[in-house]
């Protein structure tokens, strides 16, 4: 019989947990919480998930926002929203099982290579459009950690001029204008209108020159992003997921791609280990799994 | 008695040639070459320098301008301006000695990693400041190579509206502004002066505000390529190598870098191993010397 995770992905208004099996699949149910407001009330409920389920599986497994140290038993800086403390939380101290901690755009990457779009590639570089950007690269089968956990971050730069502050604080990230926040932006800055939604952009392109034109240019800003990355990791693949990914020209953009680098050809692709790729890259991490 | 490899150096202009031991210490004449202009030139200088050096030693290591195939045989695509036919060469079949090939910048990074500014190090990127900009990649202890060996290409792009092409074809990369050429290029714009050299801005910074207004937008987008790069990688140190490191303020340059990026902080550094670190990180690569 296979080993088994409980796999819990901690975001800044939703948890989720459930049991993956070493193979990544999911074999319990997928339970679905608010992110509580305080440190004791998000510990409670850890506490609750991990004290109806470690008796069951190997290994508990957190996909989580923020940076994850390379020993995987917590954070090296902030971590954004969450409430204060959690971001100097002892993993371990949660259960007598082990607990592992990946960043969750890490976690997701892994499943993609793994189970997903990039499997039996040993270098890809997946990319999380959403709210903001994330990123979970893969060299020579590994995830790409760095001197201290904290690599991977989309924080390239698409201006030099200093047009548009990040999320971070610096200017013109890439993760400032290849999200969906990015998009909007995009949009009011190219419409005068500052309630334009993102919504409004993906449901007029096919109607509307001006959305189509929007989007078209948010779209030119994740190619530029999608080149740089592709000449920097000669990858195999670039694997986009998240919410905005759907609405992305992977044909388009892999021929855009292939004609601008100077590396050898690749493709960009969606991401296909679904909506819960966090929860299972996680598992996969925590279990040793790789595509081996 | 230590190991030993006949380095050598092949640029588009001049071919150096030497003795390397293993501990990356120059244990032979340096000997300078002009570039042949034809492959068959080329071959009888290659093997005139092999048949005179051979028996001295282990291996035969070159640095080459160029992308090296990830078997360390030969390339994977063109060589820019080296003679037709150069970039099909079998380096194996020019010696009955082991015959090891990587691309320059990729053993400039390897000698810094051994022996130079990044000694110790698991994690580096080092950018060779040039005529372009090359770029060498350490990442866990292993050099950055990718799926074909072309990685590290220092193509990502500073901006994304197309204002300045860069040697590869393409528009905006980092290699147009950060390299020798690009100053060249930022000199001329700021100044509209169209026989400005770069000797002319680094001559006169001292002294001129208008040449040193040039240099600091040339130094800043150095600073903006080196953001993206520490985000992308956590490295322990950037390293600047290349006839232009030596006029940029690395302590002006650590702090802002640490003032922007998102992951741990970092340091830039001057390149240490000299002027053939080239055929140095050749060598070592060759002869299986890591820095552990």
């Amino acid at each position: 019989m296979g080993r088994k995770a409980l796999a819990i992905d901690v975001g800044g208004t939703k948890i989720y947990n459930t049991i993956i099996d070493d193979n990544g699949n999911i074999a319990g149910e997928v339970e679905k919480h608010s992110t509580p407001k305080t440190l004791d009330a998000l510990l409670t409920l850890f506490k609750d998930i991990i004290g109806r389920h470690e008796n069951g599986v190997d290994v508990i497994a957190f996909a989580a926002a923020g940076a994850v140290n390379n020993e995987n038993t917590g954070f090296i800086g902030s971590t954004g929203n969450m409430p204060d403390g959690y971001s100097d939380l002892d993993f371990q101290s949660l259960s007598s099982k082990q607990v592992f901690v990946e960043n969750d755009a890490n976690c997701a990457a892994w499943a993609e290579h793994v189970i997903g779009a990039s499997k039996g590639m040993a270098h890809s570089v997946m990319l999380t459009l959403g709210t903001g950007v994330g990123g979970g690269i893969i060299v020579d089968n590994k995830l790409l950690k760095g001197k201290c956990g904290a690599a991977g971050e989309m924080h390239f730069k698409l201006y030099a001029d200093k047009r548009r502050r990040c999320s971070c604080g610096a200017w013109d990230c890439f993760e400032a204008y290849g999200s969906g926040t990015g998009l909007k932006l995009t949009a009011e800055e190219m419409s005068a209108n500052p309630n334009i939604t993102t919504y409004n952009v993906i449901e007029g392109m096919q109607t509307d020159p001006k959305m189509k034109e929007i989007f078209d240019r948010w779209q030119n800003d994740l190619l530029v992003g999608l080149v740089g990355l592709a000449n920097i990791f000669d990858p195999e693949a670039l694997v986009l997921s998240g919410s905005m990914a759907q609405f992305t020209d992977v044909e388009y953009l892999t021929k855009a791609v292939n004609d601008e680098i100077v590396t050898a050809p690749t493709c960009v692709v969606h991401a296909s280990a679904g909506n819960y790729a966090g929860m299972i890259g996680a598992a996969l991490l925590a279990l040793g799994v790789n595509n081996g």
